[in-house]
């Protein structure tokens, strides 16, 4: 028999992604709605085991709904990863009478939150915050959206510059290993080429392809390169292949690096972020633990924590072939 | 026997959206692939009717995936409401050899455009373009989006003054008769009330609900209004009323106007006018005709246009819900 | 012989404007820089009379030189325009141990210290800031620049819709009784005409010049209107006489509103807050008193707070006429 | 004697910026308004050579005012270094009847300019439009307040990451070899400590300065670098001297690159290009040449272009003690 929830620690773990700030306040306040304790956890799972922990209102979180960024601070954990680690931080929880948790994060953190549900059966409930999109379960995770469009935003001004000069530019974008955030910035771009890694273009056909652009009058090209993606070592090396095999471009290299993860959030990202923490924390009044709150066909929906950390998060290919045509 | 389609024109018609033209340049592009041609229709039907058209190639497109507006201008045309305003349309088409057409728009725009189809038996496609996202077959209209995040921003800044100051706003959004910008700004935003037209909440409530606000320790509240409510004949008046029944507030009103339609379109409205562009054309060259197409679930769909045009587009009730959970 | 000064209050008074919250910043720094006590008082004056102090530190102004709005609040005080509010004020202050004051404002709050000061000999120093720009003494208030840019972005956004749908368009935006803004944004949006309170366009005039923008083929307009202008008695108003004498054009209407008070400020306006914060401090330390901080060729210079509060700010008629050249 | 201009050539040349559309817009429409034919030459020098002219009028410039890049088009030429090269570009712009040239680019820009009137007695004026700021006889280059802007808002959204995870950030930003972005950026942003080269802080100091921010209770930094700094062999090197003798920071490095030269330019950089576009037509009309355009002191003035060139901008040394004083 399950026991009654009367109090619940929030966290967020892992990259920081727009949107956490606003899951973090829904949490708060959908427990506030429902006369529950909150209590936010500091650092992420580090935090959890060193015991640093705040009361939460819904005061607390006033004015935090369009801030990047996570004010519970985020960390990875080397020591929760080990079984003292993790017994230090159930014995913080209990101390603390926290019944349940809501984890704010992506695949390590929502591996970390299993492996301690199955051994302490501690109720958990999991929320997508990240902005590479990389979580099965849910067609968006939180910080997505506002990614696309600082990425987008970031592009748009190089573009200025890139036509300005009849340049070539390689921008990296981030995404870890999968390629949602290049494709969707390389067709809201446009972006002439988009390498991401579950599709090898190759060098050849990235040179062919080129210099299909440039005779077809274009005097200047965007390619968008995932960090995965594997095609040259890196965005560095592959500038170096191709002014070594084209001599019609001055190529530039422009790695957008961590200003992808900041910003205020998206309409989407917040509305997303509120309709999530309000399904964590009346999920776990209902008993159910070691799920991950997703956006499935526009609906808010319950994947197990184990479907969503080894399901693989599929990219849309039908993009690929758009953005083929968009740059015919 | 359907004929062969080799010549396509696009318009764009109604109240112009952000994505209007990532979709006009989705549909040129897409007919140079397969090596159709493709003829801009300038201000709608008006244009239609004038023979106001241009010849449009991958080059003519350039550079304006980024604009919001409309490229090909739009307008509303009580000719084309005629018999004889039709006719000569038709004869201006058949003169410059166009086969078929992509009309870019909203209700009225499809209406017109379904009439037209019955009286000449000419193929048409639909691409839903309104900030409004009122039609029905497809979860997200072009600009719609766009315009989440240009409200939520000048509501950002609303906010700034508000809370400085102690003080109650009213702010007016976009939305005709239906509350969809409305209710995600208004979660988006943290509004402490929202007005929508589906829902009739009532004065009483509201003045109940600012007085809670207030008791609760807040100093200052936004309160978002679709401009199809009528719970107040207009957002003037409904200062008027609440000013006279509360003295707490000192209250201002913003009506947020046009602004809201313009604008760089978001990184989703371009992906998604990419994505809709390619569909409507190639569906013509699959000889369908008389569809919109449309985002459900995801996956891009077509929804014949009368449905589109009688179905009615329910807004998400849940966010109400969501919306009286953030703000007790 | 002056005292030394060993605590500094700081306030901010009347309209919020962007920077406020970096002057803010800025003050209590260079007090912990100096080894000063600073307090701050709450919603402005009124606040003052009800002792409502917080003592801060460089730590109270972490991460608040990028939001817009006033931490401390403001308001408009009646109580403290008579003897006795300002007795109470003083007591208050003296209570507190409060030596010297920052006040950020406009007109009526430096009248208000001007008064205060004669009264007690209490020491003042004022940083102006509103975005109406209209203080004598300085190039530039605070907030002034940010609002310039906020304007402007959001007539680029109308004017995305205007040339859709060949529309003129009437925008009000802030100023008071002054062009600045006005003036400033008309030039850098491009708009055909703009109407400020320093110079009488006259109606017919404006048809004149309105009708010669629509012959030399401009297909939408944007006129820009000073909330002080006088030429009709509101932009309503204005929009009836047009379109009463003017039936070429689609005449809509714009009231821009809080919006313009809001939002991040501009680096400029952060880094003018931080320098007037330190000047500020600064020369209360040096035991000066009754100026303001001011901006004057590019300089930081203080002017008698008499005569900023009497002194005219000029607009720049350079401007109209670049203006009407780059309309012709 | 001085003969009569009739025809006017306007070209961009070297790094584009904000603002050169703005300055182009302005020249063509200030020779419309003295009915002086404009001529746009495209790819700077390298185009003069060409003879890639068109004839530009005042609706060719519409809706340029709020774009980033250069419509012309910019480049760098070594052919116009060389005798042979300019005596080809005199041919070709005498061939074409143009008398004389407005130049907007930076320091090589005017270089090549002075030399080729010396050779040629061609009328020239110069415009300044580079992000750096880096030209002495005006206090704003154009683009510079937009790259200002542009930066800082790029921080702002590096901080939440920052801020959310206790790192230590590296920003490099552009300024080729003067301070001047980095020093106002790092005031704007609140960066903890800011590197220029006008300044050799040494890295003892630089790491004693983080150790006393991180003991004063700061959890996260930023160190914003300018390019041209020399006090680590470049920014990378600077974050692995630093990970190697503090090892309280996880340290992060990001270089801003080229977005920073992109963008809708701000309010007040189209203003000055308006106003500079304006002088220089007008100038040349009265037979002025071989000056520089540029703001002092609020105003617009002429400085002789080999002071311009020789001239060396100063950056303002006080912004540094702001610094210091804020970051205490």
């Amino acid at each position: 028999m399950s026991k009654s929830i009367k109090k619940i620690g929030v966290m967020t773990s892992g990259g920081d992604a727009p949107g956490m700030n606003a899951a973090i306040r829904s949490v708060v306040r959908t427990c506030a709605f429902h006369n529950i304790e909150c209590v936010g956890i500091y650092r992420g799972y580090e935090g959890m085991i060193e015991g640093d922990f705040k009361p939460m209102n819904a005061r607390s979180v006033k004015g935090i709904i369009n801030k990047g960024g996570t004010v519970l601070k985020s960390a990875r954990s080397k020591t929760f990863m080990t079984k003292e680690g993790r017994k230090t931080a159930y014995q913080k929880l209990t101390e603390a009478n926290i019944d349940a948790l809501v984890t704010i994060g992506g695949d390590g953190t929502f591996t970390g939150a299993m492996v301690f549900n199955q051994e302490y059966d501690f109720p958990i409930m999991g929320i997508p915050g990240t902005i590479d999109n990389d979580i099965f379960g849910t067609s968006h995770t939180l910080g997505y959206d506002t990614a696309l469009n600082t990425v987008v935003e970031a592009i748009d001004k190089i573009r200025d510059t890139a036509s300005s000069h009849n340049r070539l530019f390689f921008i990296e974008v981030m995404g870890r290993d999968v390629g949602h955030i290049a494709l969707n910035v390389g067709v809201g771009a446009g972006a002439e080429e988009i390498l991401i890694p579950e599709e090898d273009l190759g060098l050849d056909r990235l040179l062919e392809s080129l210099r299909r652009s440039k005779a077809s009058g274009k005097s200047s090209s965007i390619v968008v390169v995932a960090e995965g993606d594997k095609i040259g070592k890196n965005v560095f090396e592959l500038k170096d292949y191709v002014e070594e095999h084209m001599t019609e471009y001055e190529v530039r290299v422009s790695v957008l690096g961590h200003m992808q993860r900041g910003g205020s959030p998206s309409c989407f990202d917040r509305v997303l972020a509120s309709r999530m923490g309000v399904k964590a924390v009346e999920s776990l009044l209902e008993n159910k633990t070691n799920f991950m709150v997703g956006l499935l066909h526009d609906k808010i929906a319950l994947t197990p924590l184990d479907k969503a950390v080894k399901g693989k998060s599929e990219i849309n290919m039908e993009l690929l072939r758009v953005s083929d045509i968009m740059t015919t």
